[in-house]
């Protein structure tokens, strides 16, 4: 948080209701031409209820509603970066602190997720500030390391500070409202345990693994033995160290190396969270690893980040947090099982437990903010807090989903006939 | 059955074992040009436990394994037929009583929907007699009416000897393996209306409601007003006749319409067993039509057979069953939900309940038999049973798929966060 944020937060209702609608800048009687280009393009997308405040004080409102946010530009270069290339230059200058929002984060970028498909024109101005064209490195073997690399490579202890002991850096799974971090991520790891029907002594190939905990919680509680494949090196190292640890190293394998290199025969496929760094055009091998692995038995599932409708990820959080990222329609997904001839047993949606996964991680998130300071710089700090803030908003508006996808080889009739038993 | 099906089942172990090993017919010593090219047309697809029997009483068998079934070829005809125009030729040369099965028929089928996928090339020979090219009848509003008019028009009579009191002609759900088949539709329709969360008071728009059994359930279990859509005149009257019956006509308006014509908004936009008529190239409309309908409230569900990848619904099926008829792949289901940005919340798979939903009506039609043969004719009460066990074997051995998918408007949050409701 800046100097100026700290200041103005002071003024603002934590409690949610935004900041107070008594200006705490006067307004500037005669509007600049720099005020009637940001009237224009929020009478665009539809006059959301956000003050824009000018370095100059000039005070930029199109609406007599409750304002929920005030946006403080800290200068001219600014908004003229914000006009020439609105997708990256918000998330820049909010991270260079010459962006500030004073009012809930969340609920801003909330209001602005919700601005675009009522107003088609707004794609292209303010409303594509959380919007644009995909601009990805290729997932080729070579690329999808360096992809890797730069988002899970940056620290294993960073992410200790807000992803809870699991340490799982995908979706929980909430079964009651009130349900801890920790809780919710342990009842996912039961729940696509649950759907995989997983028996003792049978053998499990994982795509992805992040730090290792799905694969403890499957050897240690279903009695599998898991190789799992991961290509961050850091949570390689860490997975391993953490297996010796808790006495599960004879079970667990894993190993450096793609997806696409797993070889060998399991009674169940899974991977959680990797699909969104596969790539479209890598869906089809994807599949057919699945299909290598799985021959004409066994169950399979993949969780991923998604979508309603084909659509790039932001450019800035491309850019910026995850590289050659993209998350799949469903119809995009089903490219992963169509060639294959997989059967799809159950899709499942997971939106709003990811909004939920993402408050608990930011309220750990600004708790820690001083020590994620002093391991980066606050540049650092206020990018990945946007990034946080801007995925709970993305599920909560509906613009990102979360699907869980379970599937068969065709031929394996030895499903469930129901799924009440995953509710037992 | 014919007098010679009559003749062999008697000779035939009727508790699965198939014919007996030991011929009827002696074998000719002699193997004849129709002989060789049957055996290579046997080689060809796997050499699958089948043995044929043509007209001179020459026996071609191409495996050592213990036989599943005796297909009789009763004239030259016949198997010049079948070589020149395989899918069309099997089917109706089944029902006109000039090839004859020994064995049990589900069980002949299923092997032969076994057979294609693993021998590419069988698709244009034997293992094609179950599988080729869409030839559909377009479905224009018009088209749709023919369509729906050669199907569902031929007699509420001949329908109620084997649907049921329910009358329901969709996939039921067993929640039991011992669940009747009136039990197993009366769980489906809870089952649709519990992922619909309907609620006392609220509307329902039906497109399809075939002869009114999930109106009549919603109305009376669930307190809701509908209004259903449905182009079979038959249905219709037999629908509405059953809602003044059951004291239930003030809560459902049956009205004999295209669903493209639904106007007004509901709380909920349901459709079980409509899809398959509708053309993969009306997705998009059918989409804006629950778009128009739910506005940016309410829940959605369609219920439809599908493939595991796109593929023509058989030519014999399309051509003498169900003209116009198509299964789609998840991936092309999703062109409904996709353009309107719809969050697909669940997709279930109930493929085997569909297997067991046509055992459960392929018992009923055989112990009709006589009356079907009364209302129609030998070739009919043949070409019917043809239909219902090939659709058996279809949703046995994975080339058909049954997919329930429930769906909301993308800012619809009123959603419950898990499953666990439909399974208490």
């Amino acid at each position: 948080m800046s100097a100026l944020e700290r200041e103005v937060a002071s003024s603002t209702d934590r409690a949610g209701r935004g900041p107070q609608s008594s200006p705490s800048v006067p307004p500037s009687a005669k509007e600049s031409v720099e005020g009637k280009l940001l009237k224009r393009l929020l009478s665009v997308v539809g006059n959301p209820p956000i003050e824009f405040v000018l370095w100059t004080g000039e005070r930029i409102l199109n609406t007599t509603q409750d304002i929920i946010a005030r946006v403080h530009i800290v200068d001219r270069a600014t908004l003229l970066r914000l006009v020439k290339d609105p997708h990256i230059a918000f998330g820049d200058a909010y991270s260079e602190g010459r962006i500030l929002i004073d009012g809930d984060l969340v609920q801003f970028l909330d209001t602005m997720y919700r601005l675009a498909p009522s107003q088609p024109k707004a794609v292209r101005t303010l409303g594509a500030l959380l919007r644009g064209a995909h601009r990805a490195r290729r997932n080729t073997l070579a690329g999808s390391r360096e992809n890797i690399h730069h988002h899970y490579d940056i620290g294993n202890e960073f992410y200790s500070l807000w992803l809870g002991s699991t340490m799982a850096y995908t979706c929980a799974y909430y079964t009651h409202p009130d349900a801890t971090l920790d809780e919710a991520q342990i009842a996912k790891f039961d729940h696509v345990c649950r759907k995989l029907q997983l028996r003792p002594g049978e053998s499990v190939a994982e795509a992805g693994f992040g730090w290792g905990g799905l694969a403890l919680h499957m050897a240690r509680h279903y009695g599998v033995k898991v190789r799992a494949f991961n290509i961050s090196h850091e949570q390689v190292v860490y997975a391993r160290e953490r297996a010796l640890r808790e006495g599960l190293a004879s079970q667990i394998e894993y190993i450096e190396d793609d997806y696409r290199n797993i070889s060998g025969r399991y009674d169940a496929f899974v991977s959680v969270g990797m699909l969104e760094h596969v790539g479209v055009e890598n869906y089809e091998t994807l599949g057919g690893v699945a299909h290598r692995v799985l021959g004409n038995n066994g169950r399979g599932l993949i969780h991923s980040i998604g979508r309603n409708q084909p659509a790039p990820l932001h450019p800035w959080i491309t850019k910026r947090i995850f590289p050659g990222a993209y998350p799949p329609s469903i119809g995009e997904f089903m490219k992963i099982f169509e060639p294959w001839d997989f059967s799809v047993l159950d899709v499942e949606n997971l939106r709003l437990h990811y909004a939920r996964t993402l408050t608990h991680w930011l309220e750990l998130f600004n708790a820690n903010a001083e020590r994620v300071r002093a391991m980066f710089d606050e540049k650092f700090e206020r990018m990945w807090r946007l990034y946080l803030a801007g995925s709970i908003a993305g599920f909560t508006a509906g613009s990102l989903q979360l699907f869980q996808v379970l599937f068969a080889p065709r031929y394996n009739n030895n499903v469930p006939m129901t799924r009440a038993h995953l509710y037992v």
